[in-house]
């Protein structure tokens, strides 16, 4: 480590990603990006930018990208806020709407001092959480691995909520999220709905109504675009106005003029979005029922990943099997979750590819005499 | 304000980015960028980005990329951190190297507790300070607003220093850079070099002999990519790994495929970039001559831009003036550079644009009477 390093960096564990390849000949299962190219129209739009729009800082606001998104989320065009990518979005809004440590308002050992979430989610939430040392507190997921909601609703500095959750792929029902921001008014609450398009009920629905609820999306999972880093948030103009300043005082130009261009002509391609949500819906149910008729524990996923048990347990074995065959899904070594693999959801080809190494290694498995 | 506003997030006071217009009439010489396009080669490297790629999360550590800066600069790839812009490089420069306030090693009052910066530079790099809540101190340009190498040789917790430095264009020889970074081995010295390509002696000749050196480079400016977000960082292997580290705890896939691509081409474009950088350093110079031949004092730049003083000091009246003629420029209502006018160097017809405007607004004062 450098000997420069400050004193908060040195503290902080970073983020790990799942692993990225370039070999095409690898069935790649294991950051959920979608199994399908984005729309033609995408190409087209990046075709379209010109050398003198490149030469020139990117539009600052985004502003016709954010039009359109706030036409399609029912929306004001200033209660929305674009970013390179909701990683990005989530960054900001841990520095903009909670306290680090030496700002605190209430003494660090109140309830109102922590940010909330639950102890399995994304692992980014207690990364960006670190970066700015601010305080949290985690929630178990109940034995069924659902967020209790009643758990959220307690007092807090904030609550941070990824719906569908992962890596679990468990939706919260609309219902209990509203309970979870009707609660306390006094505390936002930030829906993280990366994966929403597959099958959840995003908390868009609320905005009208509550004040303290900021919603997050993201163009990299189901509009095909994790390549070109867009995200977005939506809320009501304060909260939005809040992320701008953050911006502002970190990267005043983060979204560039490619990115704004293809985003917008992904959104324009509603058709080609429909379609392709509803094929990994039903790769994805398919799969779960093939992998419960190997034996795997599935659980019951609005997202287009999986998170499944395989019938041994023996999931890092598994996991380092499949890799050496080319098929790349992803294995978290944490409490509770670490008997699971985590599979996103591919084209059908890539799934019938991924059965077919999973029931040969079963059945070697049995041949061996494993348990 | 928003009422979820964390206690850091009020007290920021965001930068505040020139005006960004897409009209194209408008003769823009208020933020910097290129008169020029990017080489073609740029264009052709976007078009080819396929649908398959930008369905995909980007190369995360940009490795191609940083192979061809490394050759271009002399270092090895690990020595190499790209990101999306060098505003974010920045930006993570702050978080990786400097102290907030309440993890100081040393007492608030101690000179070690401090950042380091002249008090007339990139305006952006108090706001740093302030995303993170690190002590800064300014150390005044002198009478000719030159940067008193001696005064940022002393106890600091760091120094940042652009060279050529903005707004002023005035260029740090080589020699005083080194004296400041050889004062004191204790201590990081980051070289933000976004305007070195016009004029300035870059510090990278200086990376082979000191690890306490970080030299942030940037796209937006020779090389034509304001519009994609391009930076760079150049340092020993630990300061880059820091860099990571952090960039890891905030956003995982800061530039995107597009970017990654279109930075490789202009990189390959070594003739494109030399003949650019060459026409507006000769545009710069004659924009100087023709700038004192109508009585303004013009500082000697080093950079793309000019800071120049009106005969009669009305720098904000010249600016709204321009403006309403549809010619851009920059004006700082700031202690004592509020009497001048930064002046982006545009290509030859723009700035004949300009010198025509300024001409008719000295005559219609002289004839109005004004001293």
């Amino acid at each position: 480590m450098s000997r420069f390093l400050s004193r908060r960096a040195a503290a902080l564990t970073p983020y790990v990603a799942g692993e990225q390849t370039q070999d095409p000949r690898t069935v790649k299962l294991n950051t959920n990006e979608c199994p399908y190219p984005p729309s033609p129209r995408v190409l087209e739009a990046i075709r379209d930018v010109s050398g003198d729009r490149l030469r020139r800082y990117p539009e600052p606001s985004s502003l016709e990208l954010r039009k359109e998104l706030a036409s399609y989320a029912g929306l004001a065009p200033d209660q929305v806020f674009p970013g390179n990518g909701s990683d990005e979005i989530l960054a900001f809004c841990f520095r903009a709407f909670f306290d680090s440590r030496c700002d605190l308002p209430v003494p660090e050992d109140d309830p109102r001092a922590a940010v909330l979430f639950p102890d399995i989610t994304y692992s980014f939430y207690p990364v960006y959480a670190g970066f700015y040392d601010i305080p949290f507190r985690t929630v178990p997921l109940d034995g069924d691995f659902r967020i209790p909601a009643e758990a959220l609703c307690g007092p807090s500095a904030g609550v941070v909520l990824a719906n569908p959750n992962a890596p679990t792929g468990i939706a919260l029902p609309l219902a209990d999220v509203e309970r979870i921001v009707a609660a306390r008014p006094d505390r936002l609450v930030v829906v993280d709905e990366a994966y929403v398009d597959f099958g959840g009920e995003s908390a868009l629905a609320l905005l009208p109504r509550y004040d303290n609820l900021l919603v997050v999306q993201t163009f990299s999972k189901s509009r095909s675009l994790a390549g070109l880093r867009v995200g977005m948030a939506f809320g009501t103009r304060p909260l939005v106005e809040a992320l701008e300043r953050v911006r502002d005082a970190f990267n005043s130009y983060t979204m560039d003029c490619v990115a704004q261009a293809g985003a917008r002509a992904a959104l324009s391609d509603g058709a080609w979005f429909e379609r392709n949500r509803a094929r990994i819906a039903a790769t994805r149910d398919t799969t779960r029922r093939r992998l419960e008729a190997m034996g795997f524990r599935v659980l019951p996923s609005a997202a287009n990943f999986l998170l499944a048990r395989p019938p041994r347990g023996d999931a890092r074995r598994m996991y380092e099997g499949l890799k050496s065959e080319g098929i790349l899904v992803r294995h978290f070594n944490r409490p509770r979750i670490s008997e699971y693999l985590r599979i996103s959801i591919g084209t059908d080809d890539d799934m019938d590819r991924l059965a077919d190494s999973l029931a040969r290694w079963l059945r070697e498995g049995a041949a061996e005499g494993a348990p």
